[in-house]
């Protein structure tokens, strides 16, 4: 990364609709000028910190090492949570102790793990419901100006961290695969916890068609390689951008076609 | 604040579905390349000015002094009303004169005041329907370039300018407070008109126990420190991050749960 | 524009829910740390080019000259449609070839046009379903850096080219002029594509008084030259900041009062 143009990127669940990014963005602004603040999403649900964890997880690696990466998913907020910073891969994650780093603990190296406790990098005084402003801005700006992260408070250990329980897909003994739908996104690409590595063990040769998805009582043929492979407002199964299996409609809302939620089961099985 | 990044803010209600907050910043990146453009909001709802004038005081603070605010909540566009630029508390703001700036001008120290009618600083020629485009974004890109505020028109006195009456929050002579709310934000917070220091007249010692906050018919005992003093969902009344009386529910939407809307009375009381 | 800071924007229907935005952001940022991104809009309907091209077109004439506009409307992502770089005006233009440029294509001095097919310039593996991040966000940073447009890919010829058919508005044999309704916008003013040309034929004397505008079975006497000439709440017929006639409430929503939908017809006569 151009030490001359640090990186910070905020994702939130607060909405574009206040104030409250627009002042996080002044508060980082008035420590540290040259940062350059890119928003990975403010629209997350309301305090849902898996949403947010895998949000980042799809995001962060394609930002410059040397990044800062601020999560205020935190409902939290004025108790007894900590609030850490962890440098992984490169980067740097600055988070409410909450379980929205859970991806980044289990699937990157650790290189530092501290508390975020050192008042001298905070806005005073500290409001009790709005520590995106006062603690998470200023510290992210302090960071992206070099100061080392051992300054921001004690160092911790990896298991004293939170982390969530990731719904994770599994083979059961008659060899069927079975994941959950984790997300879905904007166009209603209903995003699944079953990715390349585990499809590979089931159909080696990727895209066979004798393998059927089954999802919402109905049931999808062979991967396609890309959307337009079948008719417009068809289902069509894809390996998308995040490597994970995703059912989607070839130019139109999966999510609504199948009436889906986040943590339904899809099967993936040889017929 | 640095001068090699001068710094704009803007708040409108143009909402992100058209090209218009983009084209604004293309307006000031022709003029003004090294300006940092910040967004403060602009989903304001359409027309309302009470509402961009709450957000931009609780906002422009946050800011480096030096810093040009643009509040383009401006139903009268190409009426009579005139463009104004104050400088206050060392931040400029450029908006059109009708209350916006109401919270800036009743609780700030003026500095200078200018009517905007230089066409010199105007994209030509100027639209009748955004002058967002046409007047607001070239002028704050020729300010952020140091451009001296008395060149844009004439001088103006306080006195001179639009005032909206914002509901002030009054004891009663039996010793109640009663506030209003002034805003609900996106979790579903209501944020009422009742700050610290009338606070402190009732309750000298915050948090007392003995207290009862009335809304919508039902009671809330005490002031919290933190939204988890109560357990999910329940109510809470809180000191939040613009040092007003607000009442939450922990980790919900205190809006839908009580049905509130701005206006409504919020009564405060020793039991 | 001033090299230092070469602009790119993004016009995308990738909503904000999700890291889209932000991961096509991180990737131009991991090529050219001195980029400037401007989002011109990510809410365009999913899969509308139309109102694509219509946005695009009302925005990048206010951009510097040497600007680099990415267009990310893109049904057909991952099937055979080839993405273009077009220069037309001074301006660079990154978008799939599926007609979103249709309205640069009509209307500007073309410059050079390429098919954008060197894999040296994309991020590698290219997933078939985000072409933003894996080819278009990395495409515009290296351009923005200031390689040549002939590295991209073959020349290709404007006859090549995809284009919409746009609808136009037209004269009838009783010196009617009728055209329709191309764009809703976020104040539910209802946009056509009657421009002040065309209308000058009609009516040599603009606001002529005996002119009737014929809408949703209701009339709108004369044109307006703002909103506000009418009270609050009624039509008003106006020609807006894009030159073209728009059909208007003052201070309330067209869109709502006359259930416009895009398409309709609008009619304008003597009367």
């Amino acid at each position: 990364m151009d030490r001359k143009t640090p990186i910070i990127t905020l994702l939130t669940d607060f909405g574009l609709k206040d104030e409250f990014v627009g002042v996080m963005k002044g508060a980082i602004a008035s420590i540290a000028t040259r940062a350059h603040v890119i928003d990975i999403s403010h629209n997350i649900t309301s305090h849902n910190i898996m949403q947010a964890a895998l949000t980042l997880y799809s995001a962060f690696k394609y930002f410059p090492k040397g990044s800062t990466h601020v999560i205020v998913v935190d409902p939290g907020v004025g108790g007894k949570r900590k609030i850490i910073c962890l440098k992984a891969a490169g980067h740097y994650f600055i988070a409410p102790d909450n379980g929205v780093l859970s991806l980044v603990i289990k699937h990157e190296k650790m290189e530092e793990i501290y508390a975020v406790t050192n008042e001298e990098y905070f806005l005073a005084p500290v409001s009790e419901t709005f520590h995106g402003r006062d603690i998470f801005a200023p510290v992210s700006a302090h960071l992206s100006k070099g100061i080392d992260v051992s300054c921001l408070g004690e160092r911790l250990r990896l298991e004293d961290l939170a982390t969530l329980d990731l719904p994770v897909a599994t083979f059961s003994s008659d060899g069927k695969l079975t994941g959950q739908i984790i997300s879905i996104d904007h166009f209603g690409n209903l995003i699944t916890n079953i990715d390349r590595n585990m499809f590979g063990q089931l159909a080696p040769k990727e895209g066979a068609k004798d393998l059927v998805i089954h999802i919402a009582n109905r049931k999808i043929r062979g991967i396609s390689q890309s959307y337009n492979t079948v008719s417009i407002g068809a289902p069509v199964a894809i390996f998308g951008s995040k490597n994970l299996l995703e059912i989607s409609l070839n130019q139109s809302d999966a999510g609504a076609y199948f009436k889906a939620r986040v943590g339904e089961t899809v099967t993936v099985e040889m017929s």
